[in-house]
């Protein structure tokens, strides 16, 4: 039998294991930073309206712009933005891959600040681009200092950074992005895809967007809409930056079905986002419970908790399994990741967590 | 206002632009190859449902290996090929952007035979890879002789091949590919786009691929089973070569909609592949009339033919704009290629080529 081994794949590329958290049946699935809440029923059909509508015509390539799509998002998002300032793919890792072929590749490199999204080093794995992983500081925070001395240090083509900080869920100070503009004279990649859940008073990176053409932020209809299955990621910057990706996007990327089930989503915006005010309730009591419980616990603007079990997390990881409920081992030594969902899923989560001492 | 070359793009891409043919609203358009036969009813309310049965849950991410949906490309493809030997992504683009990540990209090479499928030296851009521009020989045709020199001659990583070949329409004696894979350590990608056209007794690559792990072979929904809008392309390979592309595959890549959307297209391919004889139906009238007016014409297996209008073939393309027929003009002097669609639209085709003398 032929093994990976046997073929000629790239030598970056050997020994490596698929990305992705493990796909478990158990009753209680907080691994995924889904949004536990389905979609309601008249956006259901709603959807099922707009898409039945492209059925017939996809013998017809879809738009390969997807204007209509991207002029809701420029909506939906406010700040003025309008459609060339956005563009759409399937997922914001789609999204991450063509900045990352544009202004990243071969002989060129990229920086984020670990602890961060484990998807930025595979993606830029997989432009070619090099990867300098960077330092969190105290707390897993990023302080403007920290964050332009690394850049300082590097010179990277491309910056990755994250608002609300994923795996550790707290929002970015704006002062940073400026800063690290300020800095590099490469792109500034904001990753805004838990942004819907920020506690008041945030500021996006959106507001520091004008008079600065190499910022990127990217958002994603995955996890506050609750259309992860639906794939819809996309970016707010410059409109040079749109022409940028369009060199490299692949021809009619996304479905016509996508643009209409996105649209209609983005139609029905306030039953969908709904849920937000809720899961962020949640993600409060997870929070100030395990703090009262005695757990350290990193301040969250997204719907998960980072939260500190001490020792060896995979053990905990695997008690909290073997009552049904699913959380995320992100690699962090002594922490773990939980997403906040329904009240009787924060139930069962913190009941479990009952065991762990 | 800010510029694309204001940004820190590529020097590679600097002053390129945006592949695709352009979009005119005209009333015959022949230029990208579309299937011209809308979705049947039936079909259509075969796919809203299985659709729709997914609309509650796209608060979840779809199945990141698309399992179910690969086991029914496989029975569709036969040849005895299982779920382990099939892939799948958003068209057959994105398949060969996940191959060339995996066995091309930095430091790496790709071959290809041109004229031919004009995204492939885009795609090895794209990620970095080398692109070597192969030649074909009289009447656009590919030899044994001639393609293995070449390959000799430049020992690519990846080698394209295309069968049938666009944009010239003539299938590929499969004694090709054979001798290829056996001159080259590299990765042998068949792209067979069209293969459901082919004349009768054209045998596919598919057939090399037992005892062939360095083969894969690409086709797409987008052509034979008109479904060009819902964005599904495959291949089938050694299983190795699944998992190869499974480490460079963006997770979630294909949304629930578009993996239940092409099931239930398969479910339903006696229907939606009844278009395919009419097609080639027609394909064969354009071929046979257009020589009976002394054209040189290219043999074709596909749904397009690629005919000699000598001199300057734009201004033989405007001339037929200038007639409401819209065909594809692919950079070949003297030549210029039409889509087979529908009686009615090879009738205005035909006649629109009267005005060219």
């Amino acid at each position: 039998m032929t093994t990976l081994d046997d073929l000629p794949i790239r030598d970056d590329l050997r020994g490596l294991s698929p990305y992705g958290a493990p796909q478990l049946e158990v009753p209680v699935r907080l691994n995924t930073n889904e949004n536990s809440y389905p979609v309601p029923e008249p956006v259901v059909e709603a959807i099922g309206k707009a898409v039945a509508a492209e059925l017939r015509d996809l013998n017809r390539y879809p738009d390969r712009d997807a204007v209509a799509l991207r002029a809701d998002l420029a909506a939906y998002l406010g700040h003025g933005l309008t459609v060339d300032q956005v563009w759409a793919a399937n997922g914001s890792n789609e999204i991450q891959q063509q900045l990352l072929q544009a202004f990243g590749g071969p002989g060129r490199t990229a920086l984020g600040f670990t602890p961060a999204y484990s998807m930025h080093p595979l993606l830029a794995l997989g432009t070619g681009t090099g990867w300098i992983p960077g330092a969190r500081g105290v707390d897993f925070g990023l302080t403007v200092e920290d964050a332009v001395a690394q850049a300082r240090a590097h010179r990277p083509d491309v910056v990755f950074l994250c608002s609300p900080n994923n795996p550790t869920g707290t929002a970015l100070d704006p002062a940073v992005v400026s800063a690290v503009l300020d800095e590099v004279p490469g792109m500034v990649i904001v990753d805004e895809a838990y942004a819907e859940f920020a506690r008041p008073g945030t500021v996006s990176a959106l507001a520091v967007l004008p008079g600065h053409p190499r910022l990127v932020v990217t958002r994603t209809m995955s996890k506050a809409f609750g259309f992860a299955g639906g794939r819809l990621g996309y970016l707010a910057a410059d409109p040079a930056v749109v022409q940028a990706v369009q060199l490299v996007r692949l021809p009619y990327h996304l479905s016509a079905l996508t643009q209409a089930a996105a649209r209609a989503a983005l139609a029905h915006r306030d039953a969908l986002l709904g849920t937000v005010a809720a899961i962020m309730e949640q993600r409060d009591r997870i929070v100030a419970e395990l703090r009262a419980r005695g757990h350290r616990v990193a301040d969250s603007d997204a719907n998960f908790v980072l939260f500190e079990v001490g020792g060896d997390q995979s053990a905990a990881w695997r008690t909290l399994l073997a009552q049904g409920v699913l959380v995320r081992d992100v690699g962090l030594p002594g922490w773990l990741r939980v997403t906040a969902g329904t009240p009787a899923e924060t139930d069962a989560f913190l009941a479990a967590m009952e065991k762990l001492s």
